[in-house]
């Protein structure tokens, strides 16, 4: 290739070949188990790149096993669950919610570090198996909490973990690890607690993860138009991505032209 | 037979072996739909009878199709989602965490007419068709709730709909009906509305739906020795069966001798 | 219960309500399963038990992990392959064609010893584990016959395998053995080759296994009426079963008054 | 891009990022409907393209509908069931056999005009529709042949079926239509019989079919290495594709430097 086609390929952002690739393939994958995929749920924030320096993945393929950080989303429900709450509750319905989500990584990706202030989670693997990192415990904040199950200590890190090329220093405080297998129990991730996962570099086929918690507060380009049950809810971003690139990049797909 | 062994088949009750015929058959069935079934999950409580005059449903068999209120729930989950609330939502806090349930229903048989104060629920059909029979409005209460997304108006009920022999009364004021087949989207049904659901009796198989909600309060037998994360929440019972037959059936199954 | 109530339970047969809970049972885990089950696969004969003396698994139930010889097979295909072959293919026909069935055993049961004239067979488990008994040498004949890839030798039995009461002298010369898993590669039978095979008594679930194999000659109640592509075919049963109660039993299911 | 680009993109053949996305994708594909792949399954024979001029599908990507003729074959068995055969049987034990495969299609995806003058196979759709082409009548041979229940006639084609470019004389004397759905009965299609088919353009998903057949008889580069059961089998091809170029493209899949 010559210094133009360089230039372009150096260019962040995916084709709208290669992400109907990966979008529908997942999708497809996502029906064969058994997870109901509606047309609302395909759309240009499903397959997220976490920053511009992600987007290299595609060039060298989902399958090729480099650790890269991206991933798709097909969210099924994201039920606030405020109807019928007494008029008390209200500063708190945040807290509350349901959300049903299936994510889905190839071999070697990563859901980047981050915790949720709100939004508490459970793990249910359906292919593969789920590399889960995280902070036993929670990040420190200035007000009392509540604490009635503190996580599990969880083991050390195995060896060998090929982490995201200059985003290595963003998963040091996840020091407790666990592998979840098909079959295993729910695992519950609490709110407040950092934590980051990945599809293992040698898995046959990618990891897929059924998540189920409370609500999902993500102020994504494709929730845009999306009604909130209350208006404080309006401006709530309940992702915290250590990475400043990542925090950016989960709300807005870039495509090439 | 003779005398003796009429009144010993009228006793209320099921046999450790019809239960585990039921149970074990129906756990066979969630784990080939992909719904992990721990040893946990298969308990004393996992087949639920709704009240004496329900056992009769197994002298003539889960197939035979008619109405009887009888169902299997295993229960994957059922997370509080106390840890890590600011302090202040500690009395609001019953109306939140995470329960995922499955439910199968033989032909023919029904989850009676109830409602939740706190829990919020979803559906998702994995096999068969899931009639639902609901209340398109809340149940009055003395307090003044929160209301942003109306349940959907829903349809009359189909001609010909058997109900369970003496409890017909129950079902009156859930005026509105939906069938929900695998593949559609999730539905939601709003706390405080009634509701009860049937497999149809000519199903060729047991309808398996899967239950996403917030937390599930039931002080069955079986959830006797668990682990309370607030004192407040010992005494709930957030299930409100309009018959009182089904509110003590549901906590207690009778095994025959 | 009295003398007459014993008597009618050991008189042999299955109640059409113990029948009917058996096989719509296993086929609504077949279709679970994704195995398509068509109407007219379920008919007397869909459930099998292979002599009078093994009605007893009934009484205990199928979830009672003894050991009994029944089971259940559901054909869908069972194709002659007779159409485009030459003239003079006709004497060899029946060497031939194409069957797949779906066959389901619970814990503890077994399909007994027996060995095909005819048939080859392959096995994909797809639900529990397959332990399979056979003979690692051909059944001796009169005839001259082709061998080109002989069966593996397996290995020895494991302790502690429990026989059918009564039954256990046809098990003795099958001194092989193999334990097949979900996701192994296919174990092919070649024809003439003794083999029986059973779901171990400790499983969590039915044993569910696909054969593919060659036509399936078999003379019972539930085929009468079916056509035969050859004349030659319609006396030809290609199962034979070391005992004699089986060979009846597999025929015919005797249903109670 | 300049002229130089353009000259490679234009050689036919396939990058192996292109093909390994094609093919591992398949294979978690299969996996999730159950269909175990083996290591050994995915080689470089597994992407099948029906000859140079059809490498231009994936520079549009595999769901981008256009009509092509490229499919995926994970072949579980290939048994040649010669083992046990009287002697006198050998000439015609290529007639005979079992083969096991599952075919996957993206959107408008053909698998080619061919037939097979010893192959009889049948089908089930796993996912998506199967779109079935076919001659209803035996392509006509110098020998006498044997006929017992004929090819059911089909319907005619619908309106709009778009053909893959240059090729659509292959298909005019596959007159008859069918199409299969996920839950149909099998469906047998008979040695020397034309037939072709497709994943619809608008589906959602990939077309998943298992075919369960008589012995595949097929030299391809992948297969080279296997050993034949009888020396008279080493020479035979069973698949006469209409077109040349596609007779010679299922052989060997050309990749790109």
């Amino acid at each position: 290739m010559n210094i133009t086609d360089t230039a372009l390929d150096a260019a962040p952002g995916i084709s709208r070949r290669d992400y109907t690739e990966w979008v529908r393939g997942a999708a497809a994958l996502a029906e064969a188990l058994r997870y109901s995929i509606q047309p609302s749920m395909i759309n240009d924030g499903t397959g997220i790149v976490f920053g511009d320096s992600q987007y290299e993945a595609f060039r060298r393929g989902l399958w090729s096993p480099e650790a890269y950080e991206v991933m798709v989303i097909f969210e099924a429900l994201n039920e606030p669950a405020v109807d019928g709450l007494p008029r008390g509750a209200e500063p708190f319905a945040e807290y509350g919610g349901l959300c049903d989500k299936l994510m889905i990584l190839h071999p070697g990706k990563y859901c980047p570090p981050h915790f949720h202030p709100r939004k508490t989670e459970s793990y249910e693997v359906l292919m593969g198996s789920m590399e889960v990192f995280y902070g036993p415990d929670g990040v420190p904040g200035p007000d009392e909490r509540l604490q009635v199950s503190p996580m599990p200590r969880g083991s050390e890190w195995p060896a060998g973990v090929e982490l995201p090329k200059g985003r290595e220093a963003t998963y040091s405080s996840l020091t407790s690890f666990i592998r979840l297998e098909v079959g295993d129990p729910k695992f519950v991730m609490h709110r407040n607690h950092l934590h980051a996962f990945r599809c293992p570099p040698d898995s046959a086929t990618p990891l897929v993860v059924r998540e189920i918690s409370t609500y999902s507060h993500e102020p994504t380009e494709a929730a845009r138009d999306k009604e909130f049950p209350l208006d404080s809810w309006r401006t709530i971003n309940d992702n915290v991505f250590l990475s400043d690139e990542a925090n950016t990049g989960r709300l807005r797909t870039e495509f090439r032209p």
